[in-house]
């Protein structure tokens, strides 16, 4: 079995996990395939094709996954007429420039993010996002004087982990229910909203935790900045050609147990979809843009014609 | 100790309960009064106001406490010409008629609510109201086909209550997290949205439950029919006069254990306003109205100069 | 056969139509039960009961029927005390003053709507109203240089009436296809919309022929004043209680017939419903209002508890 | 010259000015007539009528004195039955403590009006309004910690007179331009905006100074409380029929001298309209109320059929 | 006579009709061009601007005639540094390609529109368009039940020709007229709107059939997604220099003869602007993007400096 | 001391002022430094990366120098490859065409700009704006009638030379307090907006003259074209991470002399930002755009990653 096939294996069955982490290890297995034999540039330019198409048919929901490797046949794509040689030279280092590029995005995205964030500020949150809690720590570190709210975020209560990660860090936090949204960003004068997001489709809209559209509805309603930080790998190619996301419905267990409501049909969707028109901009590693300017993205950095 | 102070401790200590209770203990409270020995009519209606006074002064953020007594004043003014055993009749009879037509509101409201129905509709409710499930299970008697949505309802879970007592009666139950409202109004195709109501001021904003102001403004959004079904005596008088409504605050345990996030401040707020633009209609035993017309019912109804 | 039986068959058969002339016709068929013997007021106010109930019934879907009904009974109750000969003479000249207010209605909401218009206005109407008519030839009376631009309102073509009656009349008219209200309100710079009513719901809805709803979002998006003028004959006292108003359906011949689009369904609503908060307010002939006040204004008129 | 005539000439020369006062000298000289010599009660209805017309032609734009007017010929209407001597008596004690009541009302709407500020709320107004100014200083009299934000409201500078009143008062006061509004709401988290009327019209639509529909719109947009503050005698009787507010036109000279721009066209209107779908509540001696209750109060107030 | 001449001719002459046909048929007449003699590249691409600049004055309106010929002066300007025969080699396939991708877009259109649109869905049309018809029959094609409502668009009646079309397909298809969009859009709770273009500006307008921006207001008041299909030929290059589009004014008689109505003036606009943010999404054969990616879709294909 | 020490000395001591200007100069500093000594291509970029960062931090807060400098930059890098003789040919040329670029942008937006303008227009402007100047004396050129309306913009009034200069050049001015917008707009029917820019921000808002943002407000809701013209310099790299923009805050005696209100706190911003959401259009030199494109124009002209 190749190094690709048991990376496609390890996606198929959840070993590999997170976005990026899945696109990461998706490009080594394609930066392996360079150094398979192969007659000319062609030959092997045909192979990362192969090789792309069994990786991106592993997990076909994981919007990373054919980012990364439309990516890297763009790229080869782009280098198509060197020499078998210099063609595999700059491949490697173009996927390895790729990869650490993906590895410092958080980073990145922290930095610019708390380039927003004034002291004083109270910021919202909902459930648990990598990006925003590291945009929330960077602000801190920086000496600004922040608030953060957190929902509970049922039925899962993620939003328990964004308060204790935050309070542990020495962030003033309160936590409230997610039906006091409104009220309580009146109260307590919230100036931004901060969430991540699993996926931003080409037309801007975001799908992000369950109740995250509601939020935006009602920063909308306050005039507060409604922001989403994300890394751009999790912009959905696919969303281009008008695939319908599915929005994920989980065991209603979660909510509540059978036995207790036998009768009661309990229903647990996991997502909601933020419609663009909401958002006021979006982090990622390159940046602050509109939501109306993820068609670009995706066009310039991930859409391959193989 | 009188009757009266026997009342006014009860409702003080919380042994009458209610806002509907609580005006009708009034009520009998001043009926009884009506028996007092007295010179003349005059004398008699300044007794009937010392003890609305001091029934007033027993809770004075019970809304409906005022309403009940301000009513006997005003009907004790527009008959203070008759003689004293005129007065006595005609106010007797008035009271009675009154405290039967409390009795009554809660099944007028459910048969005018019940009308707005059609057979087919989707509706949500959120917390769990009296007056909403009178509304469901009239309808569902005249044998409409509805499906309810129910809202958990944190912290308290009152949307449980709710989920239980109309399942439980045959109806079509879905229980949701709060949350999931502005995803379910969609995926449902939500027809309507009933909720009841704490409190309705006099410029027609309403108070209830924590959360009924965002799954207002998603209904708004959505072009969803947004309506409050609650007796006329929760129409608040003091609200005329510019009295802030306080937002009680309950016990943080509610949301979670202190000891499992010592370090995070949690708020529970148990209720929100909800903008008199968002609401589509009121129901009241009256009949339907616009929430504009809460100025209106509260003054005829209601405005002593006492 | 009574004269009031006669009535109610006339109603029933349609050979008494329109809202105006329904309602008078009522009052003058209870004008004469008032001539009938009786023993005394209580007994003659009983027939009256009887009498008024025949006539609802004879048409249930007329709004203003119940409304003439009611304000009888209404103004009846208030006289009880009276002896019966004071009760007949007092009811006969309340009933002739009421009949006489309604003959009088569509004038005074000519002179009301007409004080609305400047001179150099731009004004767009839709299907054909006699009140907003009456106030544009009133406009043009008083010497007010108006232009008006018609709808041809398909399927009926009732705006082509409009047009040409006000184009007769001297007033520059401009006809336009449904489809052009958005375009013609920008291009044209209309400054009022003027339309009709069927009927006014308790909670300021309006309902009016199919298009007026989409009139009424275009004139919004404009900032243009959407004006209704109707009598106060065609306010819903049925609404109060929260009676489904039913959008009739007409025949889709009159769209198109059916043999040239064989396998087509075709639909065909005669009327749609326009939010209140889409109207800024109503002309009667009580004068100028906004939307909600209907409820107040049917509460004193037309809700009779008999 | 009767004194009917002099106050009638006093209040079109101008000597007799404002709202308040121009309503309670008209009463006074129609509270003379009434020991005008007189047959019968009729009789002297009849001379109040010829004086209420008198006085109502003296000034036809001011917005109080068809209101006290009416109210008087209302009350007399209401007692025509009575017999001279006890009409006298009746109408007297009526017109008393009408003039009472509109002497006092500035001091309850302060009172109200201040119920509706909390401690540590940041107020914006514009103009120069006495109701706004006696209600921030019944707060401040309260204890409560205000800061207040004042437009200078060109071209009169009226906001000026404002700001000096409030600072010297010891109110923590702020100027700004007009233009800053919606920065400053944003940036001083102002709570609330608290202006006076001119006029409010039957619609619920609100006259008053030049700017107020724009500061208007800037709190829609930031969901920050727009609350009116005006005496009930302000509400304009004559717009139930339709007559339309002409917004005055001031010399240009209030803007720059005609010798610095020579060729340009300078404008100047005094007022502006603002919508009552942009205030959240309007403040008179009688309570909160919502702007649509305005047709409501001039109705019982002041509608004679006289 | 060249055969570049008889192609400009025959567009002028509005013998070749249609944005598409309009596009490959002056891209073929360039393409002769590319055989003409000439001394070196230089030259040809002088022969080449002549030409486009002949063919671009031929229908200064058609909108996809100057992208064009832009396309293929910016194809000849990146290879202006070829040899003669290198670029006329190079030219003859970017041009072929390029017609090749035109004649495929409503195929391409059709199959991501159909990713769009779910079993069950009901889908509203206004006109008769190429992309929507060919969306709706992929749709139905794949095993999708839907239901399509079309308007008749008056005064053309061209919804008569989609309605047509789509039931033969056997597609449940209901006609309704223009003023019905509202109501219908409620009461068979449409899920999308799909319309064509005729032209799309520079800053995401869309200009389509008289009444489309009307039903965008009414899809956004309902908050259904508004969907624009159409090739990208039709992004209107010239809008990016603010060249404004003329609304076509067509006969008055298409909308009523003359004689039936003769003193009353008829306007007859074709066309509306339907603004970006009523519009979720455009979709081109280049896949799904926000309204505002216009721009730089017209810069990255049609941009040329030529 | 070189050249470019004295450029950025100047800039720093605002000699050297204006956002072309700034632009233009630092341009031709670095123009200069091609000609110094270097060993190769490398080490003379590195002396051109010196060089721009000795510029850019003369004047943090000047938006249009960074742009220049990272235009430098960036085709440095992309030349990287050649010769040092062919790199100094290369720069020469490319910048000396930026230049020229710049100089004729304001001519070009002009010629843009009177190609919105229709015969008839009534335009409003804000604060005095040489883009809004040059293309409203364009479209009067080209003897499109038109009118203008110029707020007075307190507190500095550079609303006045506006007028004078639109005045003076025979275009009908209209001047009017700041106050008076939203009356106006709708009183003298205004057609568009037209307004300058400080800067553009990467999310599509735009910094200008305080005031602005609510005259947006107001065009927004009357519906009225509000478009930004303004070279493309002033579009912020900056903003693309995160930098705040900060709020110039000015002296108060700007607005008042501290003598007069001694006790009143004067604040004077001096800009506002209007959000993207409110702004129809953006006018640079490359022609018209939508504001969310601000994202992309900045990334293909200045994100260098020097």
């Amino acid at each position: 079995m190749s190094k690709l096939d048991k990376t496609a294996r390890d996606i198929k069955t959840m070993r590999v996990r997170g976005a990026l982490n899945i696109a990461i290890t998706a490009l080594k297995a394609l930066d392996d395939v360079l150094d398979d034999e192969a007659r000319d540039t062609k030959a092997l330019i045909r192979k990362l094709e192969l090789g792309g198409k069994k990786l991106k048919s592993a997990r076909p929901t994981a919007v990373s996954l054919p980012n990364a490797v439309n990516y890297a046949l763009l790229v080869a794509k782009e280098n198509r007429l060197l020499s078998l040689e210099e063609f595999r030279s700059e491949m490697h280092s173009s996927l390895n420039r790729f990869i650490i590029e993906q590895e410092k995005s958080l980073e990145k995205i922290g930095a610019i993010g708390a380039n927003l964030i004034e002291s004083g500020d109270v910021i919202l949150t909902h459930c648990n996002s990598d990006t925003v809690v590291t945009i929330l720590k960077k602000a801190h570190d920086e000496g600004k004087k922040i608030k953060v709210v957190c929902t509970e975020s049922r039925p899962r209560y993620q939003g328990l982990i964004t308060a204790k990660e935050l309070s542990s860090y020495g962030i003033p936090t309160i936590l409230i229910v997610d039906s006091a949204v409104h009220l309580m960003m009146k109260k307590l004068k919230v100036d931004k909203v901060f969430v991540g997001a699993d996926t931003v489709c080409s037309d801007g809209d975001v799908i992000n935790k369950i109740g995250t559209s509601q939020v935006a509805l009602c920063a909308k309603e306050l005039d507060i900045d409604f922001i989403v930080a994300t890394e751009s790998i999790k912009f959905s190619f696919e969303s281009v050609m008008g695939s319908l996301v599915l929005i994920e419905e989980r065991d209603p267990s979660e909510v509540i147990s059978k036995a207790k409501l036998p009768k009661v049909k309990v229903m647990n969707p996991a997502f909601d979809v933020t419609d663009s028109s909401y958002i006021d901009m979006i982090i990622t590693e390159h940046g602050i843009m509109p939501p109306q300017a993820a068609y670009q993205l995706i066009g310039e950095k991930f859409r391959s014609r193989a």
